[in-house]
């Protein structure tokens, strides 16, 4: 039975108020989550709720943190999240950096102290809706190994941009360095297939098919070799380096210790181009992009092609009209939070 | 035999002022040309005299062609090329945008009608000297596949960053988007080696191991699938859309039809640390960042692992020490321009 939005979002907002949240950071929360199960990102969605109630009520992310802009300019601001959830404080990080590129033709907001960001592409939307190009970017845990090495060395930081692009809504690309992310590896590993080389290592640092290496502490790969190991490289630069955040090994694994503080770093850039070029309409010309990509001849088997977020956009269409699907992994994760915080959920 | 950057330098100064560049543009070409042939990358060094040449003399480039600042602000500017060579532009709005980050935090320049943009790393390196955090990206005529497509639909569209590092010099990222350069699949094909799969589809669309297949109209493939193509797609929308350059199938190949104006886009943004983050030292903080990085644990096999940039920068000093070695193709592109303009090259 698919749920409705609001019934999710409801439950989200009720759970968290419960644990100290306040009723504006639970909407925005609830709003970013769900929006994520909409688009068929599951493992950003509702999913995440267990670990943000479990640091809530550990301690680890502050409930009633205050975020404080610690420098700011016409066209750039830093931002102390004071250890609070991390969606809450990229929004309002997003909304900043989108008033200020409307002025400067652009800014970025860099936050420090903050908690897990949620999927970045929900940030570059925003700046889309606004007629803005966004970029948005986080740290993480070292799950990923660079180039060479054997271990654990580096995030799979995320990263996104997003265009606004006409009759196309928008492109919106949105995704981590690895080669494919820790959920489909574990799920191989759940139904015991194999994996293709060139995802994972073993924990001494050989290239494996044996998806059970990655419980043992084998690292994910980077996509694209040394070109993806160099791109998360950029992003803990940015989100971590420039905003004073952790960086690499002392950035907290918050999901396996829900009592200690992550202290993330983001990155969001806004590029207002109605100011930098006023002779020109971008997302007009976006739209040619696209057409003209689009319409290029297909390989042998291939159905169609997609521009970066199309397939996320079709399924939020879907959803919008039929409701969210959620997966299993989602609906356990709901339970839990219910078993913790003593809000039932109710299955639709 | 090594060549003296001088001598190289010196030399491509002559044959551009002979067919009408300007001395102080001539100089910034040389230097930028000969910096990529001693970091290594000679696919971006002297051996694009040739092209640059022809086109001049067949009008594809304008030798004494005057940018202009169309639209301008304090954080941005978007400049026309009219159809000048790609490198003194890139430099001027790279210093541009040097200029107006230190006053504002973050600056994007953007040029339009524009031609070869070189190698990119020299534009962020620029930024890394004064203690910024660059960025730089342009469009390129398509020679690549989208995912999906079995023709040449997308530019391997070149990225770069660098980051000031302290006692590290600068990480400096400096790719192009497809798995391999075309000139790795060409040394193939010359040398009667098949390829991997992943690096070039046939003209049909095909995935192939013959390097032939790539004289035959067979695209470039994206590095890491659809992550390879979306990043595509940004330096697109960056440097082409928003700078209201020519997109996609509209991109002349420049080396192919030298009389033809090539209207490429590139997109530089500077980003100043100290004054976004005042409390903070960035370069000893990308420093901690490299240490740990560097002492990771190796893989067996390993014998090194490298922070992006460590192997051209390491070249570099090497050649500043002991003189340039050219590739064959580079002299002959040298001796090809001697043919064209009557300025005698003289190996050392």
């Amino acid at each position: 039975m698919p749920y409705s939005k609001a019934h999710l979002s409801n439950y989200c907002k009720e759970a968290l108020t419960s644990v100290g949240v306040s009723a504006e950071h639970a909407a925005v929360v609830a709003a970013v989550l769900t929006s994520a199960d909409e688009r068929g990102v599951h493992s950003h969605g509702c999913v995440r709720m267990e670990g943000y109630v479990e640091c809530l009520q550990s301690g680890g992310v502050k409930a009633d943190a205050q975020w404080e802009v610690v420098s700011e300019g016409p066209a750039y601001a830093l931002i102390d999240a004071r250890q609070g959830l991390g969606i809450p404080v990229s929004v309002a990080a997003t909304e900043l950096a989108i008033q200020k590129a409307k002025k400067a033709g652009i800014a970025i907001v860099n936050v420090n102290n903050s908690h897990h960001h949620g999927a970045c592409g929900y940030y570059t939307l925003m700046c889309a809706k606004e007629g803005l190009i966004g970029l948005a970017m986080s740290t993480g845990d070292i799950i990923m190994a660079v180039t060479g090495s054997s271990k654990n060395s580096i995030g799979n930081n995320p990263f996104s941009y997003a265009v606004p692009a006409g009759k196309y809504g928008a492109v919106c690309y949105d995704i981590a360095m690895s080669t494919v992310a820790a959920g489909k590896i574990s799920m191989a590993a759940d139904e015991g297939h194999s994996i293709p080389l060139g995802w994972l290592l073993d924990n001494k640092g050989n290239p494996t098919t044996d998806p059970n290496d990655y419980a043992k502490g084998g690292p994910l790969m980077p996509f694209g070799g040394y070109k993806g190991y160099g791109l998360s490289m950029m992003v803990e630069s940015l989100a971590g380096i420039l905003s004073g955040a952790a960086l690499l090994k002392d950035i907290h694994a918050w999901n396996k210790n829900p009592e200690q503080g992550g202290n993330v770093g983001h990155c969001f850039i806004a590029i207002d181009p109605a100011l930098i070029n006023p002779s020109f309409n971008v997302p007009e010309r976006a739209e040619e992009m696209l057409d003209q990509i689009l319409a290029t001849p297909k390989a042998p088997g291939v159905e169609r092609i997609y521009f970066p977020g199309q397939i996320e956009q079709e399924k939020e269409a879907m959803a919008q009209a039929n409701g969210i699907l959620l997966p299993p992994a989602t609906e356990h994760a709901l339970e839990r939070v219910a078993a913790l915080t003593n809000i039932p959920f109710s299955k639709q």
